[in-house]
């Protein structure tokens, strides 16, 4: 069929604080996400009213060797004996499990469902994080291979430069946006500007007296050593950040949510698509088929098209991966998402502002909670509650969420 | 609403041999499953046709380092670029996967799709398998506690051997009763009865000139050392085996359904519910809560009672959790589950055959494919097709999964 038998929105959503937090477990982070969720539902939710729970989570079978994790979770924040679940398609784990969740409603079966992500992933080293990542990636190639998930996305980069033209320049500029919005964002888990970490660097440097290059500018300084090169041309600011995070929905039927609130925010459209899991089975590395098919799904249940979205999160795991992204869902042409990232188009006061969480880089990448922490931030922009970061008047958005290279895409659409 | 809107078919159902494979991954496993699931639709089905896979899977991530499993196994069948989605409840997990398979064709989005269950565990030793499935339990306090599940199911055990009077040799009724329906199914990883091992045992030692007890029945051979206790009142034979296996059916919207086959078997009851995580939490031991609000809930959509049910396949990954399954269910009084099983009456040729595949127990456990494995045994039963294991004019059968030690339960209900 292909649309769906019940209209769905989304009546709260919250997150917890997003960042390196040694004392918390998946446990303390969901538990916050949760409560910031139900404290933002106006006229209020109780748990007995939710008949559901949809967790999005990559792995906390190799983070914390805990699996089975969306009862305990349901248990901890009081909604046994519910049905709860957990849905991994990698990074885009919590997208699909909003998309699991509108499912549900729309069949039927319940009339208000919460969805919710989290991860922690401040378990482990670096080196032993980037190997739980690519265990997202084909084992079997890739990964014998020798690949990591920034090396497949720097591979991913050159294409597009050797397509298209785009230049380090443009990845920087992408950075710069990333920081400038992150830092607006209470809940990010680096809210500083480029120009104040590079100011930063420099009073550290004075005080120990050491020297220290005077930068000119940010891009100085993100062609510095200082901004080391992780996979040419993807340097440590093109990366998003290792984080501990949750996030949480809560969905209702159309026929119930004005319990809830006379400002919901209606999930219009809802997309998910797959690829073959190997890059190098692809017939073109410079953009991603499964967000082109989940973005078309959602656009043709929504009845628009990229021209009317106003504001979207995407999934910017690293810089190029924005710049693919905004050219997949239409919104700039193909080749063109470096030049217009560098042109302030994709900013927050640009004619499209992407990112205004700060995204992953800045915001954080719990990557289990990422989809839906995606959703909290277009329901609080499209209800004009985004503080600092509010994008004026606008009324309906979008959600992009990738797993591992492109092998997962989900796409959402919502509309004040 | 608790009722879906649009009727649900499974069209096609099959599975892999089940059963310790060193060649294997997840990847043949499931690829042999599929085939043999598209091979059972009557009039064929192409991979075009579907519209989405769901996929059951604990832990590849433990036990294979490969995650982001459901869009490889779609791309490894041809069914990208259609939406891939894994879903994890533990042992549940394919039977949850089942019931959103349902719901996502009754919500109206898809047609027909794709429910899918694979779990390759003979990777590692039989010792860290424990561990790995033991990640289903509470980490802070059961696993710091040093329990597993054969440790958490033999506490529910004494538990109902102190309140019911429940005995060692009731629960060796039921692993004959499991082995002798196994021997018949030739997909099974153990197809023997317990007389047929006896007797091998005994004709090994005579060629190796070893001195071995002559048993006088099964009931001496399941008391002796060579059956040997795991953790008070589990022994060895009260174990589900550690498997390599994988399972499929397709699901199809009433609409469409006649297309693949004039017999169809309708999913008419669906329900799934949680529990507190940690067993050290719950009011009870000897009921799974989580299987009762599942089932009641199976019930009432279906529009019948336990009585109505002619058939089921039951999670039986310990003795007694089977049990409590068919008292849980209602099949037979609270206490009274062992009793029945040494009675005979859930035996094949009983008044209520319970596990006619052999069950966890001797078909085995692989424990992702276990939930879709037990529709498939349904599926089968009821269109006459279980061969030598085939119950006489069954129309109506249940599936009872259950992930941990009940912190998720999922039933269904079938009819032909």
């Amino acid at each position: 069929m292909g649309k769906l038998l019940r209209n769905v929105a989304v009546v709260g959503a919250g997150v917890s604080n997003f960042g390196n937090f040694p004392r918390k477990t998946n446990r303390e982070l969901w538990v916050e996400a949760f409560l910031d969720a139900k404290n933002s539902v106006d006229n209020g939710i109780d748990q007995k009213d939710v008949e559901a729970l949809f967790l999005g989570n990559y792995s906390s079978d190799l983070f914390e060797k805990q699996g089975h994790l969306a009862p305990l979770m349901a248990d901890l924040v009081g909604l046994a004996p519910k049905a709860a679940l957990k849905i991994e398609d990698a990074c885009a784990s919590s997208g699909v499990a909003l998309r699991m969740g509108v499912l549900a409603i729309a069949s039927g079966m319940y009339d208000v469902v919460c969805v919710g992500g989290t991860e922690k992933m401040n378990t482990l080293s670096t080196a032993e994080v980037t190997d739980v990542l690519a265990s997202a990636s084909d084992k079997h190639t890739e990964i014998f291979g020798g690949s990591t998930f920034p090396g497949l996305y720097a591979a991913i980069a050159t294409a597009h430069m050797a397509k298209y033209g785009t230049t380090p320049e443009m990845l920087m500029a992408y950075s710069i946006k990333a920081h400038n919005n992150g830092a607006l964002n209470p809940k990010a888990q680096m809210p500083l500007t480029v120009t104040e970490i590079m100011s930063r660097r420099i009073r550290r440097a004075k005080e120990k007296g050491i020297s220290i290059p005077l930068w000119a500018d940010e891009y100085e300084f993100l062609k510095s050593n200082y901004n080391p090169m992780i996979a040419y041309p993807l340097r440590l600011f093109d990366c998003s950040l290792i984080t501990d995070g949750a996030s949480c929905v809560f969905l209702a039927a159309e026929e119930v949510a004005k319990r809830y609130t006379d400002t919901p925010i209606w999930i219009i459209g809802s997309g998910q698509g797959s690829d073959t899991f190997a890059l190098d089975d692809r017939t073109t590395m410079t953009s991603l088929n499964a967000a082109r098919v989940a973005s078309q799904q959602a656009y043709k249940m929504a009845g628009l098209g990229p021209q009317d979205i106003q504001i979207a999160e995407v999934h910017d795991c690293f810089s190029i991966a924005e710049i693919i992204a905004i050219e997949d869902l239409g919104f700039f042409e193909q080749g063109t998402g470096g030049k217009v990232t560098q042109e302030g188009r994709t900013a927050l006061d640009g004619e499209m502002p992407i990112n205004t969480s700060g995204g992953l880089k800045t915001k954080g990448h719990p990557v289990g909670a990422t989809g839906v922490a995606q959703a909290v931030e277009i329901f609080k922009q499209l209800r004009g509650e985004a503080e600092k970061r509010q994008v004026p008047d606008v009324e309906i958005g979008l959600t992009h969420n990738v797993g591992g290279t492109g092998g997962t895409a989900v796409v959402h659409i919502y509309r004040r």
